[in-house]
């Protein structure tokens, strides 16, 4: 019989975006998107959605290139945090731990997945206690609402480009402790996608197969709202300020997620959604969509945009 | 300087669409878009929306090919029947009186528009009383909200395909009083698709030209739900149903309606709407859209599927 | 038999409100309902809603005590700005003509209702161009969407409170062309509020029985949002920016808009809705609630604040 | 340092709810609310929402008296159930084991927390299969939607009360695995409601002091729907179809939920809700409402409807 669950990482805690405008990057990410700025510190600054408990979920990044900088997930506890790590280790694909994580959190172990994605595990980390022009005006919100924009309420998940989609999830699986929701598995069988999660979420992180055979790419990053109707708005305010929208509001099949693509302007692919549904069933068996079924495109039938099969940061020539 | 507006028909009062597939098409309208049943008569079955004030919006009539039988539009008095028969007599397209209408309208005035699309007009109508299974709660309201399937709630406008945008836009703008909200110009110079309008809706008839030639098809039929969730809902609910849904839901750009297009079973296109604006000015000047913002797709930028351009009822061989 | 509906006045066109807060009214209007301000001068500024066509729909004014300042409506045509201007001289309600309106507006004339609420009408309007930092995306929206707090959408109506609900909805009926769609009945006989409309919806003015015994003063301002959903955000808005929510998101039975009452901070009661119905019927019949039925509260039976009932601007000792 | 947490039961399985009206609460749940019957045996007849995964989530069973019939919940694992049932035994609450549970689980530990509510954890499930016409389009959701009514997605909470809210809820953290994500701390010191969750939604079970001080009472079960929109769409359906409205939709302060409540013909009082938030921190520190804090009424300031203080089922004469 299979041993019990691993159960030790707790959730997404923040994802670094590498841009190289980030000026422009910035822009969108507070005047768009609506999030606050919490802190600066060398290239970097630090944003928080109003619903996210952290201090911050996005560290925004100058660099040559977009892309992903690292993600970072918090454990459920010390011991936990431990127990990941030393398995993790064991695989060779450490890095090693910092007594100091980055502006929030302390004691931190980093690592890749097989693809070179990379990512970081900690318990510790400062309670985010909004300033007086931030408190909400109910105790069990993080932030005010500051109603600015596509006005995201936290961060969601990921989706990252893989050479190889069953060596990573494998990966995240055995090793981190996710499980598997759905999964696509090509005509050759080949596993084209896979979605895990940690939480009731029926995703944290997804992986994809990129087709330019590249390495450590992002597809995108998601940050959910509050409704489909705030998805719909969202479109509207894009529209309105110049975002380029990739992929218009519609359903996805795979997760049932609302959503819309957009590129913010340092070239990342960002996603806003809601919607999808919660797994409760310890006995959850992953869905499997065959090729053919992808093939139809959306849940409801429309084609889903080239560039979506393609395109990832950093950009490959 | 130009004279004061034509201001005698109200509103668009029911459309008559016809079905080979009359059972299924039944179906369709009452069960999938839950419709109700108010009466039958030879071949045809009448239907309304919970929020439509009249008898019947819909007349279902079985027939060897799918498309428009008529459309009927309410006037304000009777003077102003009698104004727009005299008006429309003097144009040659005139068919002529109907002592009785059909069963909810007396004295009714026949006609085509240019392109042969048939239409009527009426005033004198039987004010709906639902039986008691049907009394609403509240007295504004027509009908009991009976929360079946899509649940649309009443006629909202028809796109025509025509052989010539032009004569049959400006029939209707001058002999019936419609106004213009909104024009496609093509690069020809020639006008591809009109909206009109007699409320402070900004359509309830549309012409787009008809590339095959044909006269007298139908494009769609509209009925209007309460707000965007609620087309979302019923696509969900389509898809569930297996109602082929040929332009899933999204936002046009023209008069920006939400909407969802899908083939009810005799073939007609159906579109769910919600949203859009209305107009109030009373100088108000059509909106005119070139060829190439057409070419972009709709609102968000998504490509318009490319049926949406061919197909419409009857079909063409 | 009656005489054919006077069709003269299209629509409400602004309405100018008295704070004693010019400052802390200002910010309420552009940053948590979201208005832009256009213009200056004097002692007020002039704002405007994305989806207002007009220059402005708002003109705020300081002033030693809240309440009502005036309500401008437009015509449908120079003829039709005389047209009525005859009518009310005749009625001795009449102030008279200005060759300048406001800044945006030219030959205007001006009256009270039977109250005393200072109305006036004009035909010549600026037609609004957005600067270009307020350009919209669609050619047929007014102005960018620009996503700021409750992002209202344009003015939608008002209600008046009177020391008679007779002579006044009968003057608006009878010398401007309004309409009755419902009215409150009450047991003695009277009638205890009427809504009046000259457009498609269902209503544009209100006036409600003043228990006060005061005349003149104004129930609410109402400005629309495009979905329930978003009276809701609106209404978390509100919670988390300090503003005073007197009445709760609901649904009135009158005309079914849903609904969230809140103070300004100059004291006048805002409303923002979405939802209720349109009105084609050519003969309408008023809908007609009884004490006993106004007296179960709203739709859903929940009861209305005391303060409704009694709260209007100017303030009554 | 604390010890690790309990991490057996998954989620909350099923609610058992006995009614003296069987056939009209059948008809309730079935029409007005739109669940789906799977089966029926004895004086019950099991029900279950589009978006439940298990056969069923509600047992309706004819009864002398409305109230909660039993609660069951779904561990992780057998061993999960092993480990609890051991633990319950401990405390002297434990009722026992039952070879065979409810028609879709096997292995059934029962017992009761403190008040006397009936409970019970199992892990084997039958995995519920949808007949043809149930069968739905995408294979991520466990049946069709059938469009019926209010439509509910699934089970969500259940709110219960106890003459000891303390002691319920520390039995149901120490012993099942609950944690406390609110509460409501009286003026006294004494803990007058705890909300209580054990997965990332906030709450699964709810205790609110008594004061009547019956043992054993359920204050509501509640269906989750999937937006705030389908919760005010759901109050219009129930307005149209003579369902007793308690408290109008509107929204918790605790917990966020957006809610309407009604009674369903049995007398129980049943909510639908949507919204919230869901809990990812693994350091949460239980948010607590004051006396005068929960006085203010709901999270917009709206007065809690007096009945939602003191009814309860059975009911206590």
């Amino acid at each position: 019989m299979a041993q019990e669950q691993i159960h030790d990482v707790a959730h997404l805690g923040h994802v670094e975006l590498l841009t190289p405008k980030p000026n422009e990057s910035l822009h969108f990410f507070k005047e768009i998107l609506g999030m606050e700025e919490v802190a600066r510190q060398g290239q970097s600054v630090y944003l928080r959605g109003w619903g996210d408990y952290q201090l911050y979920s996005l560290k925004l990044t100058e660099s040559p290139q977009a892309g992903l900088g690292h993600i970072g997930m918090r454990t459920f506890s010390p011991a936990a945090l431990e127990r990941r790590a030393l398995a993790i280790e064991k695989t060779g694909y450490g890095i090693g731990w910092a007594e100091q994580g980055d502006i929030d959190h302390g004691l931190t172990y980093r690592f890749t997945d097989p693809d070179g994605h990379r990512m970081e595990i900690y318990y510790e980390a400062v309670k985010y206690t909004p300033p007086a022009e931030l408190r909400p005006s109910l105790k069990n919100q993080p932030q005010k609402n500051t109603a600015r924009g596509a006005n995201i309420r936290q961060l969601d998940h990921l989706n990252l480009l893989t050479s190889n989609v069953d060596a990573d999830s494998q990966f995240m699986m055995e090793h981190v402790g996710f499980k598997m929701s759905e999964q696509l598995i090509l005509d050759d069988g080949k596993r084209g996608a896979a979605w895990l999660h940690v939480t009731n979420k029926s995703y944290e992180i997804a992986y994809t197969s990129d087709k330019t055979g590249a390495k450590g790419r992002l597809h995108h990053l998601t940050f959910n709202v509050e409704s489909r109707e705030a998805v719909l708005r969202a479109a509207d305010i894009f529209l309105d300020n110049g975002v380029y929208i990739e992929f218009a509001p519609s359903k996805h099949a795979a997760n049932q997620t609302f959503f819309v693509y957009v590129y913010e302007p340092g070239g990342n692919r960002i996603e806003l959604c809601a919607g999808g549904y919660l797994i409760f069933a310890p006995d959850w068996e992953p869905i499997t969509w065959t090729q053919a079924e992808r093939a139809k495109g959306q849940a409801w039938g429309n084609a889903t945009v080239p560039t979506f099969h393609t395109y990832g940061t950093p950009a490959v020539e």
